[in-house]
């Protein structure tokens, strides 16, 4: 998917929401674990649920990957059965080089027909580019995130003055464009937002952190958007596990319908 | 594999090599396609012709992802097919937090069973200690790489006269030990391999780099080298495509035993 299509996409919907989905299989509701692929059936509920609601799902690579060859098969499930309309980010955070780059690039804009990948900046250009190579596809780069030891590297000073996140903004801005870069910047720190829009006033930011994590959607909205919208905000435990019973399905779309209501404020 | 049980393999085998197991289905001998599981077929005959040589395996996660399902039933045949007394690292370069790290330290120590995995350190402590939390059990950490785009974030100077790298080294050796720590380290300056062997003077480094990429096995040894040996020196395709005819098995195994040889007089 495009900007433009996902830009439409959210303003025929009202909404900027993502839904994370990190399934957890200690933590899908007891009912379904007899089902054949219990992670499957549980994304199939959340998505029939919520995507009325959001523009873009986003699975956690981690959690499928931690059930062996049979999480891939639930994950390349959970992806066919995302609607058209919605843009899909494999959350990954994938950062190597070379023809590795290349071949991370293909398990994710190939083999799982994903529309983005995040990506982590550490190695440089060379670990970016095999993905943008990858014609109307996305590179979702970690510039700033929201834990606690954001503060460890990402917000170190260097000698030029700046913090290694603005560096990070301001050199990956000039290997592709925004039509084939986002960035993920946590939802924790509202001055730091303001700091990033400037350095990158047309691109999308991922904005995860918002709920579960403490941020608020208000703060991100007031300096996160842009004359496109370019924010996707993701929201996934407050929604996959607003219940842990049978009514799962119904609590998550309370909950997506929650945000969505307070986004389609928001969007002027 | 604890540091006591590989330095006593390194010592008794007289080699510190690494065969990293990139296998890319497009360089497979073409007798081999026809095999139920290609992949695992050529891996199988690598290990069987090189395991005298080296003390430890690293596929290359991409490799195998890239195949979707299937490729990961392939790396845990591969995986259960290293003898005993060889050390696995899952090369996947992770780097998340909080449950989606502890997934990812599921994933590789548990489900596929490895020793060590590579992490990438961008996102700080929150994305390494996770890992650090599997007894017995290793983290790999990104240090300084040997592509060119190294120079864009971890040779960075910082406002305190370090470069990016030597505050990774520095902080991220206070997180666990020489005992559950290791780093990744390029190949290709040995400048630097001197000033990461004072600054971690005790860890082992994971070298890659040498051959392919251009660096030296005797450069590497002679900076890189502690009391107890503290190196693994990783060649994947100069092993694996030594040959692409039928007699690959026979042709890797010879490049293998060029490197143990050149190692074995490397070792006090």
């Amino acid at each position: 998917m495009n900007r433009q299509e996902l830009i439409k996409q959210i303003k025929k919907k009202g909404s900027f929401l993502c839904v994370g989905l990190d399934t957890d299989p200690d933590r899908i509701p007891k009912h379904l674990i007899e089902e054949v692929d219990p992670v499957f059936s549980f994304n199939k509920a959340i998505i029939d649920a919520t995507a009325d609601h959001c523009v873009a799902y986003k699975p956690n690579l981690a959690f499928y990957e931690a059930l062996g060859p049979a999480g891939m098969e639930s994950l390349a499930k959970t992806i066919d059965y995302i609607p058209e309309d919605c843009f899909t980010i494999a959350d990954a955070k994938r950062g190597d080089i070379g023809n590795t780059a290349s071949s991370y690039a293909k398990t994710f804009f190939e083999t799982y027909n994903f529309d983005a990948v995040t990506l982590a900046p550490y190695m440089g250009r060379d670990s970016v580019d095999p993905f943008l190579a990858f014609e109307g596809k996305w590179s979702i780069i970690l510039a700033l995130t929201s834990n606690p030891s954001a503060d460890d590297f990402e917000k170190l000073k260097l000698s030029n003055g700046d913090q290694l996140f603005e560096e990070v903004l301001k050199q990956s801005s000039q290997w592709g464009n925004y039509e084939n870069i986002m960035y993920v910047v946590g939802a924790t720190n509202a001055a730091a937002l303001q700091k990033i829009r400037k350095l990158v006033p047309h691109h999308f930011l991922l904005v995860p952190g918002v709920g579960a994590q403490g941020g608020s959607l208000e703060e991100v909205a007031k300096y996160g958007l842009n004359a496109d919208i370019g924010l996707l905000v993701n929201s996934s435990r407050g929604i996959l596990y607003a219940s842990s019973g049978e009514d799962f399905a119904d609590a998550a779309k309370a909950e997506a319908k929650k945000l969505h209501d307070q986004m389609r404020k928001l969007i002027p």
